[in-house]
């Protein structure tokens, strides 16, 4: 007999994630009941993988599961939060507990190591899609907005750029990763959520935004919200040793500059802010490389060497 | 040209519902910002609805974005929280704009009722589903639980039971509703969340649950959360007129007990409550009205005036 909703609830999302003292209440009633820390503000954020759209049919569902949260963990990270708990809505086209099982395990072995505890679950019949929607805190004020670039701020990324739109060409058959296959896929199906990133960055950036749409695109919603512009050098992006073979073999920038699901983290921070940033870096756990500066002029404008600007026109992934 | 994402956010969801005081940073950035009053816990829910599972091709958008709200209100209500934000995931085959507004024009209207802000928002391209994400805050220890239920207590509905099933069976052409048809329309399509009952309710009733999966599912989960079993007396449940000339005609009391989506309230509460329920009736904004008991022996019996038990076996609405 096909389990009841209730009892998937029970078998696959009651004990998900690490252990809390703030969760009063988890999966299984009505609502959850949660504790706030006095004083500190609470950052909420939904994201959507739909199959066909965002992923695959037939992808590993563990992977599935750890993206599902990841993608939700880097927009707290974007705003320099620390996550706490999160909500899983699963579309299921029919119950298969193996599925369920895998899913479930990679969900649950990130929400761990980010100390992060699922607190309500919906699982319904339909097409398969999962919104994931994570709660976080953060110190009043102490947010990294999108809204907070100032003219003069350099601007910086984490990790390296262009690795799963890298994937997904070879994914799609059009192009041969040789040796690289199983690091781009990583970074494609398990991205790695900058949230120890994110909460150094708070009280030193400006701004910030996660990598989801691409740079150019995301950088854009920085400057487009701050009144400002931006130049990127591109040569200075950092490239894993992947991106930079393609890139030998004549590949072009645009899986650097427009394609998304990096999930890395975009900031901008006032110059006087570097030599902090420099006493910090060993505690990023990531790279993190000035690529550009925040300028007067609107517009993303991805500079080469020789000063000449790229003349691509900036699209980010669209949705529709 | 197609809409971007964040240009239909912008359009659709950036200003939706009431205007609240503890939105810090609202739609639009990688997370919301939010400050939970002192000394209050939080109350959290998730559901989604999937077309062709929850409701048909080409249902009203108006009503669909009223009802994707309303069965999460509806989860706060159980809890007997005060609603605050939510967050919208919406996965939609096409961008239909006139749909979008009319949708959006549902979901906020519902919103501003209950002074709720639509803090976050996700629009992704697939088949059409919604999952919204409700918050609320609620006293310390005042929360309705399923697992509170003590032998002894009474059982409690809001309103009356039926009219959505009776509804959907109309909508299958298996029922003619000679007169009801709005009524009972309404009841299935925009449902009341029972809020200001769930509010009263706390420090009143020992367990609550809504009814969105059936009478004898939902007092179910209560029964085997606390440990108890329950008798409703079947004649007692409170009809509206459409479903009691149902009954008239012959129908059976499924639609009553089985069906789901009605999206009451029942509860439990110690006798020694009663005089302040009856008190505090006026209040209420809709009737409330005693079905039965809470008992020792496990599982619910529905019973007949004469005492016997109706024989059928609870299953409650199965998602798979």
């Amino acid at each position: 007999m096909a389990l009841t909703e209730f009892e998937l609830i029970r078998a696959y999302f009651a004990h998900v994630g690490a252990d809390r003292g703030d969760v009063l209440l988890g999966v299984g009633d009505d609502c959850a009941l949660l504790r706030v820390p006095e004083g500190r503000e609470l950052a909420v954020t939904i994201d959507t993988l739909v199959e066909g759209v965002h992923f695959l049919p037939g992808v590993n569902p563990e992977s599935l599961g750890h993206k599902a949260l990841a993608v939700n963990l880097s927009d707290l990270a974007a705003m320099g939060a620390e996550p706490a708990w999160v909500t899983l809505a699963l579309t299921l086209p029919e119950t298969d507990s193996e599925w369920l099982r895998a899913f479930s395990r990679g969900f649950s072995s990130l929400a761990e190591r980010h100390n992060v505890r699922l607190v309500g679950g919906d699982i319904t019949c339909g097409p398969l899609a999962i919104s994931v929607q994570a709660q976080g805190f953060v110190g009043p004020g102490r947010s990294l907005r999108r809204d907070g670039a100032h003219v003069g701020d350099r601007i910086y990324v984490t990790g390296t750029l262009g690795d799963a739109g890298l994937a997904l060409l070879a994914q799609q058959g059009r192009y041969d990763p040789k040796g690289y296959e199983e690091a781009l896929a990583a970074r494609l199906h398990t991205p790695t959520p900058r949230i120890e990133a994110g909460r150094l960055l708070t009280g030193i950036a400006h701004s910030a935004v996660d990598i989801s749409d691409g740079l150019v695109a995301d950088l854009g919603h920085i400057c487009e919200m701050s009144g400002v512009g931006a130049k990127i050098y591109i040569e200075e992006i950092p490239l894993s040793p992947a991106v930079q073979a393609y890139r030998e073999e004549g590949g072009g920038w645009d899986v650097v500059l427009y394609a998304g699901d990096d999930y890395e983290l975009c900031f901008t921070l006032p110059p006087r802010k570097e030599a902090l940033l420099e006493r910090l870096r060993e505690q990023f756990k990531c790279p993190v490389t000035a690529i550009g500066d925040i300028v007067a002029d609107s517009g993303v404008h991805c500079l080469e060497p020789d000063g000449n600007e790229l003349s691509r026109i900036p699209s980010g992934y669209r949705h529709f």
